[in-house]
């Protein structure tokens, strides 16, 4: 099969088209014909090296799976061939999903929302599962609260607005100004431009001076240190951006504030959270770019680029006849 | 009635004993003479100026009430003259108990509970109320789970063993080994003598490499940025030790974990609770030292000093009769 291989840590070009044989699925796993996989921070990073002491090389990265059940290793019972499933790999073990194929235990696959096609599943199953993680579990946003969701036009940023909606909570988000329509076209009550306003004097002056609830740090920067001046007594800030640079939390103690460190952990039941949720019309994910497999390094860079223009995700078509709805790359 | 007046911010010695006019309660008010108060970190924190903007001088400052009703105002109707009551004044917002009577909200007062002196009483309003806020409302450490209370001996860490201990937590403790007896004495599973061996290899050997659920932090220090080295995964952090020098988290994420920062707030809930485990006899504050009230500043001075000997909590005995348990001071 075909595979994007990871020789060496570094740039985007560390990537290269390689032949290698089909995986065969043991016992409890289902071998996946991969239809299409995904970009996310967090697979540059890999890429880079930030997690060298995890990933031995030669390596198939890649951290999303839509595909079909193509065989089934022993003692499979959940999953036959022909099934249309979608899952993220188990993170640090094992091959990724820059491949044509896939092996998984099938604990961890689940069952792709029919309404969604191959594309747009891939472009869910790491940020969905994340953005579930956060939201729902860690930071325990309810009905009728608020929340600051910044960079509401990325990859994470406009499903977290469409979580939040679903959940029935007040969205506040920061985007650059011609991201407005497509932030409110998710589901963002308030959008602020973060380029013209400081967001914190945005979000005091549109709540009354009483903050939100939450917060949803997808950007990194001064986030964690500048959060409480937004929060209001007893809130929440949820990260999923880990960085290494000290950070002065004093403001942190007078609002009682919680702060919740995420890195992904995957599940089949978050899948199957997120699946309820997209077959009920309240969520669907946006593919903003779609590449060819072996056009992973021109993704990758894109991805990278700062302002690149792209809204909701860059997507992988590792099976060109998933491709059904590509968008302008 | 004598007070004690700060009249500048700054040394213990900023103190004055004073005659000033007993207060008078107004609607919904209750008059409360002060048999005992007592003193923590958060009361030198206001006598140097730390939280000057909300402090204006003179004051009357202090945190902790235990006493017995001498007068109430209009409309109250859930204490009269003679009830014995707990309480921690409402902070930054009026007079502290520092004071031969003091004047409090009903709302927010407690009735003390029996089987305590009121030395034992003063002991335990803002470190009870912190604890309980800490553990059971923040990190919701729960029975079956486990935790290491940093300082285990101080006036907050011999009363959060006992709280943990009453949920049934597993708990660990950092303490001198000088304290290993009384640390036991109030439920520590596990002490670790700090001083001797560093506590994360210490914690990591004592649970066989899982780490804590919790960690509860009154200390302050590197506790923050440290803390993910002894932390299972999606472990979490309480902090009461409001620090403003930055701390490098970038383990957190890994861990999943969660960082919970507390400054107290005070309600009658949380002294009714603490009044359950007290008759339960789940609960008693340990008194390792009286002070009169006109010896404040060297209570002040004691309580500041490192290795203080001191176990347990500093009271201030306001009326001498309640000081029937003097400890050695």
């Amino acid at each position: 099969m075909k595979a994007m291989i990871l020789n060496s840590f570094g740039s985007p070009e560390s990537f290269e088209l390689c032949d290698v044989p089909k995986p065969v699925p043991q016992a409890g796993e289902v071998l996946v014909r991969v239809h299409a996989t995904s970009i996310n921070p967090l697979d540059y990073q890999v890429r880079r090296g930030d997690y060298r002491d995890y990933v031995p090389l030669p390596a198939i990265t890649g951290h999303d799976v839509s595909g079909v059940v193509e065989e089934v290793g022993p003692g499979v019972t959940m999953f036959s061939p022909g099934d249309e499933v979608w899952y993220t790999p188990q993170i640090f073990d094992g091959p990724g999903s820059y491949a044509e194929y896939h092996v998984a235990k099938e604990t961890i696959i689940g069952r792709k929302p029919s309404s969604l096609s191959h594309l747009e599943a891939a472009s869910l199953s790491l940020v969905g599962g994340t953005v579930w993680e956060a939201l729902v579990e860690r930071a325990t946003l309810r009905v009728g609260e608020s929340i600051l969701i910044h960079g509401g036009a990325g990859g994470v940023g406009h499903v977290a607005i469409q979580v939040a909606k679903a959940i029935g909570a007040k969205v506040f988000t920061t985007v650059r100004e011609d991201n407005f329509e497509f932030a409110r076209s998710v589901g963002a009550d308030v959008v602020i431009d973060y380029k013209k306003e400081d967001y914190i004097s945005a979000i005091m002056r549109e709540t009354d001076g009483c903050g939100v609830d939450v917060v949803f740090d997808t950007i990194g920067g001064d986030t964690l240190s500048r959060s409480p001046d937004v929060l209001a007594q007893l809130g929440r800030v949820v990260t999923i951006v880990d960085i290494a640079q000290p950070q002065n939390l004093i403001e942190a103690w007078g609002k009682n504030a919680s702060y919740h460190f995420v890195f992904t952990r995957q599940n089949r039941g978050k899948l199957d959270e997120l699946t309820t949720l997209v077959e009920r019309g309240q969520l669907r994910p946006h593919v903003g770019a779609v590449y060819a497999l072996a056009d992973l390094s021109q993704a990758h860079t894109r991805l990278e680029t700062p302002n690149n223009g792209i809204r909701g995700k860059i997507v992988i078509a590792v099976d060109p006849s998933a491709d059904t709805t590509r968008a302008s790359s």
